[in-house]
């Protein structure tokens, strides 16, 4: 049994932490650390808890943190510089932020302004587990991955074997959103009027998961060059992303590839028909389709996920239930509804 | 451990007791008749399930369920002619639709044209636990509650206590629901276009869960009689039922009365503010928050609920659980997300 | 043709009144105030009139407004303070808040904190036209109505013919509303995610629209007391207001009644069915339905308008017309779409 | 002063015809043609018009039609076999289906299941004002272009400057859409449940615009080939492109170009920023934003309309203004609201 420190629990990742490890038959013990909502119930912000996670929020120094492992869910702050000692004193560390994912310091100082330990960067380990399940397992200290990230690169990945063939600098993703991956924080762009009956592309001269896809990607692909245009729709959660690359040629069934690619992972299904976002959202999963059409000569790739899960905390507690050598299943078998 | 059937499974109720159900810890089997999609896997039709259940729809003569217990989510058909014959070989019986529920001969004539099998009224029993918990634990035919049903009963039940302090012919009850509770079969009124951006009373002057609603209060209440204004709204899960009574004077804190009323109840939550939707959809909790203004002399009841879940396929596991014995909270502990 | 200013043009009702003036026949100049954004395109906020209204927002001295008519659209401010003023000056004034809509000065003490300019409540008109058309063609000050106030007020209005047959102490009103009504500042209540998916009462002990509806309705009514129901949807635009009363006769053809009452209101339809929002948003009509049901002597009354035409802007415009002699339905002939 | 006769007028093109033809001053007679709905009032379906249109549809016989100038916004039908006739009889026709769009006779073959009447094929003028002015001046015979063709086509239209700098093989396209672009019959896949909160990609390997676009763009640019992927979402109307092309050098300011391109367009807005949908629903603009990054050799380019205006009955009426002489934007001077 293992007990949690939830630090930043009251934004959305936090929430979501908190409600998948309420019912994590591993998990016997939570601290939700908010600074803003010390003293309150957690159940008069996360209203969903009501009766079920009936503790307050603490504010608690983060050299205090003594549970097995942590989850840092909070925008960047003083975590950072505390974070090496939390991992001496042995607890192991998942942060759901931006800083760590990009390893390649001219471009993390460029996309989220650089480290303040950059010690760590050494061994931190990049949480997507279809990738880098076997560092997981021994890592100490996880990054877990953009939530637009995880969608795209979970569609792109399998292509690898066909890298000869594709025009590397010519991919082009749309991805359409729900607006929680903005966070809790009020905004007028998120006010409710203005995303009501709206769709709108955001962001489309640089967002920040860009570097993060292209440097997990081109590990194996090496040269690949992403043209990304992220779009909120009037929806809460979910990522449906449309990736569109060209090969001259390509001698396969990408069906069966990505089948044969993902058969062992119990959290990507490779879908008979084109993914739709209802069918993952509320679960874990990371639904994909992918079709060559030579009259085109183009591959389409349609990734889905629920932002929150598969592209946030479901996916820190699969690097969880995989650092503290639990069934990575633990915890994550919730499905959402259909419809 | 339990084997169970599910007559129609392609439905949306027979979706949600298929994704419960795959995740219940005491059933072992499960069997999902559609004579429609027989033969096709049921994660073609329900895309959620894909990975988790890989059985087909089966066209199932109904003489020969031969598992534990039996859902009826089918609309009314040939199986009511069959289920004395299924109760008799042994099988438990849960019924989904509106027949059965109203034990009056004359008004279930009215309501939904009568019974073909009036000798299973005597032991029929109303599955709303919260009142009938130990009728359900005895009996091998339930009939589950309509949606409205159970937000209204739930929410004014606890004021039999004060019956005589209030009006009980002017009961104003306005119920807004999301689209599922309309089924799963297209229709011009339930076109995505005709409900986006939209709110919609309708069946105003009749809503069959009417007389189901009175019928069931009156057996404490006697004499109390509702108006009862459904409103469909943009969204597709869950109800908010806004509940006005009036009493000339009410001695009593409301919330403390109720919070005693329902205090050993797994599924019902007395909030300290008023209930919303969100927080419930995704799980079989029913919120409920209750107040008496002196200076209007009214009572205000908010009560919500999850259509599909405690209206639905969660009370039906609920009822299921308590019929076998297991514990009532069994495979129920699902909990929708914030937000 | 007249010129006109609008303060408080960055808001919502702000913005509406610019959209609706901008095609207005009889208007010639616009002057958009407003202190945040002077000196930005009004474009750039109300992105919807690029290329139609290329002016931009002024920081006027609001002593110096020299147009015929102005508009009062801010928040409750210093404008206040100048109004008497600018009327001296011969400039009439529409204004859109709640200040000067109750005329009781102890009611409006407790609800919107009482005047500062008390003299002017002697000649302020209540801007419903359907009611004080009269008055308003001689005013030089009219207040707008809220916006649950006029779907209400008009729903309710034709009833005082029956007052004697009516419980005017039991009248229960549950109003489904968009988001839009909250006005254009973000908050947590209205952030995009809090509200998708949901549905959610507020305001439900006190909404300050409730002394305004019972001091109008009061002017017929004389005892009539509401219990008034506020419930946000996962709209932008839009209200429904589901109206209940008892009667405990009523010997009339209620439709025949309203569309009597109503014969001659240009922005007032009696529907032949229960109305529903998406009918009226982007309009300025009101749509009412009303019956009554012997059986459980209710008469309902539904009554639905876009909070932001009929609800705001769309009736300053129509009290425009009237008080500056054009046709009343000048400017005003939008119609929403269907779908 | 014109008549007109809309056959088709029970659909949602046929809707938004009349809503605008309603109010357009160049219009004195309408007939509304509904073979389905004959004899029943036009506002009892399209209920937004009750008050303002207050006609029945009527079952013409095509042979009779006498108006100026006819729509068809049927479904192909037998209205095709009777085109030569209504052309001959000095009716000015528009239809606004698939049928005619594509000159090339294989194409249309595969495409909509070819020609009855190939002879119309020679005079029949695509109906996109911004390219074909000067032949819809003079013509009898217009077809109107799809909803996702006219906002793609008005977006890479501009690029043809540039198009030996283009990979005009790598072109793509990932388009949002309302639910309406699929018309008012209902289905499964439009039924509301499954729309809300969902976002699903759909006729990835081939949609019926394709070739449409293609056709056109290619008097210009020869040999462009899209990939297009359509995308549903949980709103009613309008469109969202992104659109995005390859050039290995480009020395233009696009902003620009495209603001030189369109300078006399009435309806074609270059906006500072990204378009978003909601600043073009209610209206008949596309809005466009085109923009080059060297670093990743993309052009962007974002396009927005309304599916069933500028995609649509707005683009049909433009049309009509144009072969009856009249100015262009007689009737659609409608904007959209904010929110």
């Amino acid at each position: 049994m293992a007990s949690v420190t939830v630090v930043g629990a009251s934004g959305y990742l936090g929430s979501e932490l908190l409600r998948i490890l309420v019912n994590h038959p591993k998990v016997d013990k939570i601290v939700a650390v908010s600074r803003t909502y010390a003293g309150k119930p957690v159940s008069s912000l996360h209203k969903n808890l009501l009766g079920v996670f009936d503790q307050e929020f603490v504010d608690l120094d983060l050299d205090r943190i003594d549970t097995d492992l942590a989850f840092f869910a909070a925008p960047p702050g003083e975590w950072f510089a505390k974070l090496p000692g939390v991992l001496d004193r042995g607890v192991k560390a998942i942060t759901l932020g931006g800083k760590f994912r990009i390893k390649d310091a001219a471009i993390d100082k460029e996309t989220y302004g650089g480290y303040e330990n950059p010690e760590l960067l050494d061994e931190r380990v990049y949480g997507l587990p279809e990738i880098y399940r076997k560092e997981i397992k021994k890592a100490r200290f996880v990054t877990n991955p953009g939530c637009y990230a995880t969608s795209v690169i979970l569609g792109i990945k399998p292509l690898a074997d066909f890298k000869d063939s594709i025009d590397l600098q010519k991919v082009a993703i749309t991805a359409v959103s729900g607006t929680s991956g903005a966070g809790a924080t009020p905004s007028e762009k998120m006010h409710h009027p203005e995303v009501s009956g709206n769709v709108r592309p955001y962001n489309t001269t640089f967002h920040r998961h860009t570097p993060e896809i292209e440097s997990i990607l081109n590990e194996s692909f090496k040269k690949l060059r992403i043209s990304f245009v992220p779009v909120v729709a009037d929806i809460k959660r979910g990522i449906v992303a449309s990736i569109t690359l060209y090969a001259h040629s390509l001698d396969a069934d990408l069906t069966k590839h990505y089948r044969s690619h993902y058969k062992t992972e119990p959290f990507v299904r490779i879908t008979p028909e084109v993914p739709e976002m209802a069918n993952v959202v509320g679960s874990n999963y990371c639904d994909i389709s992918a079709a060559y059409d030579p009259k085109i000569k183009r591959i389409l790739v349609i990734s889905s996920i629920d932002n929150l899960l598969k592209g946030g905390s479901g996916q820190a507690v699969q690097n969880m239930n995989i650092m503290m050598n639990y069934d990575e299943k633990e915890g994550l078998h919730m499905l959402g509804g259909h419809p």
